[in-house]
C-alpha cells in the first residue's frame, strides 16, 4: 500500500527532527567540553573540541541535504514548506553555536599559560550555564512543540546580555589596573562576547519554535546587550 | 499559451537574483556608510545606518518567503532545488554582514568621544576597503555565474585575515602603552573582529557561487585568522 502523501512527509519529518536533535546533542556536548577546559585549563580536552566540530559541520550538510532530498520527493505544501525551511535555519544556528564552541577551546591553550583574573573563571562558567540550560530548554521546546517553554528561553537572553556587560566591566577596570592582564582579558572579552552571540543564536531558534507553529514573526526584542555603549572602565549607559 | 515550467523557474530564479543584488546593494551602501561615519566621526550617518538596517532585514525576509512560494508552486528538481537554497544562504550571509555594519556604527558616537589612536582609522578603512572589494566582486561572480572571480574572493580572504592579526598586535600594544587607550582601543578591536567575520561571509557566498555551479563543497580554508592565539602584545603564533 502506497503511504499517504502526509504520512510520508511526517516520517520525513521526524527523520529530519532526530537529526536536529543529535546535532544539538554534539553542540551542547561541545559547549559544556569547551567550557569545562577553559575552567580546569585541559588544552588537551580543548584540542578535541576544536577537531570534533567538524562533525557538527558535517552533521549541518546532513540536514541540508536530507532538507533537499525530501522537497524535491514529497513536494511539500506552503504551510509544510515553512517548518522544513525552519530546520535548515535552526540546523544554522547550532553549527553557529559549535563554532564558537571550537573558538573558546582554541583559546584554551594560550590562557592556560596565562595568570589568572580574580573570578573571571568562575563568571564565566556561570554564563556558560545559562546559555546551556538554554540550548537544552530550546531543544525540548523544539521537540515537544512546547511554546511556552521557547519563550522563557527568549526571556532568557537578556540575562546573558546583562551578565555579558558586567563582564566587560570588569575585564575593562582589570586592563586599566595592571596592563600585564590585557592580553588575557582581550581573550576573556571575546569569550564573554561569543556567549553573548550564542544566546542570540538560541534565542533564534526559540523564534523558530514560535514562527512554525503560529506563523508569527518574533517581534524585534529589546537588546539588552550594550558593550558596543561602553565609554570608560565604568561606564555603561543606559540603554541596555 | 501556458508557459514551460522551466521557464517559470528560470523566470522567478531572475526576481530571487534581483532581490539578492538589491539586499547586496544595500549591505554595501551600509558597509560604506558606517565605515564613512567612523572615518569622519560622524554620529549622525551611524545613526541612519544603525536604522536603516531594518530595510536588509526586511529584504532577507521577502526572499525567504518568496523561495517558499516558489518551492510550493515551481516544486523543482533536486539540482534546481540546490539553487533555490543557495538563494537563501546567500541572503542569510548578507543579513549578517548588515548586522556587522550595524554594530560598527552603534560604535561611532562612543568612539566620537575617544582620542584618536594613531593610525587605527586609516588601517581600520583600508580593511574596510577590501571587504568591500570582495562583497562588490562577489556580487558580481554571483550574477554572471563567474567562477574564477568567486575564487579571486576566496584568496583574499586570506588578506583580510592577515590585516586583522597585524591590527590586534597593534592596539594591544597601544593598550599596554597606555592604560587610557584601553576603552577605545576594546571598541576598535571588535571592529577589526567585525571586518574579519565579514571576510569570511563574503567568502561563503562565494562557497555558494561554486557549490551551486560545480556541486563541489569548498575544502576547508586554511584560515588566516589566528587572534585567538595571541599570547603576548606582539607575539602572534605562526599557524595564521
Amino acid at each position: 500500500m502506497k503511504p499517504h502523501p502526509n504520512t510520508a512527509f511526517n516520517a520525513d519529518m521526524q527523520n529530519l527532527e532526530i537529526l536536529i536533535l543529535k546535532m544539538g546533542g554534539r553542540v551542547a556536548a561541545a559547549i559544556e567540553r569547551a567550557t569545562q577546559a577553559f575552567v580546569s585549563r585541559d588544552a588537551e580536552l580543548a584540542q578535541r573540541v576544536v577537531l570534533e566540530d567538524q562533525h557538527v559541520d558535517a552533521l549541518e550538510s546532513d540536514i541540508n541535504s536530507a532538507v533537499v532530498r525530501m522537497l524535491a520527493l514529497r513536494q511539500p505544501a506552503a504551510s509544510d514548506l515553512y517548518e522544513v525551511v525552519s530546520v535548515m535555519k535552526v540546523a544554522g544556528d547550532l553549527e553557529r553555536l559549535g563554532d564558537y564552541a571550537k573558538n573558546l577551546a582554541r583559546r584554551v591553550p594560550v590562557l592556560v599559560q596565562s595568570d589568572r583574573i580574580e573570578g573571571a573563571t568562575a563568571a564565566i562558567r556561570r554564563l556558560s550555564m545559562l546559555v546551556q540550560s538554554m540550548l537544552r530548554d530550546v531543544l525540548d521546546a523544539y521537540t515537544n512543540t512546547d511554546l511556552a517553554l521557547a519563550q522563557t528561553v527568549l526571556d532568557r537572553d537578556v540575562e546573558v546580555d546583562q551578565m555579558t556587560n558586567t563582564l566587560f566591566r570588569d575585564f575593562l577596570t582589570h586592563m586599566m589596573e595592571d596592563p600585564r592582564n590585557i592580553t588575557v582579558c582581550m581573550h576573556l572579552l571575546f569569550i564573554a562576547k561569543n556567549f553573548e552571540r550564542m544566546g542570540d543564536h538560541v534565542t533564534e531558534i526559540g523564534e523558530q519554535v514560535i514562527f512554525v507553529e503560529t506563523g508569527e514573526q518574533p517581534v524585534p526584542r529589546a537588546k539588552g546587550e550594550s558593550t558596543s555603549q561602553i565609554t570608560g572602565p565604568l561606564g555603561v549607559d543606559g540603554t541596555g
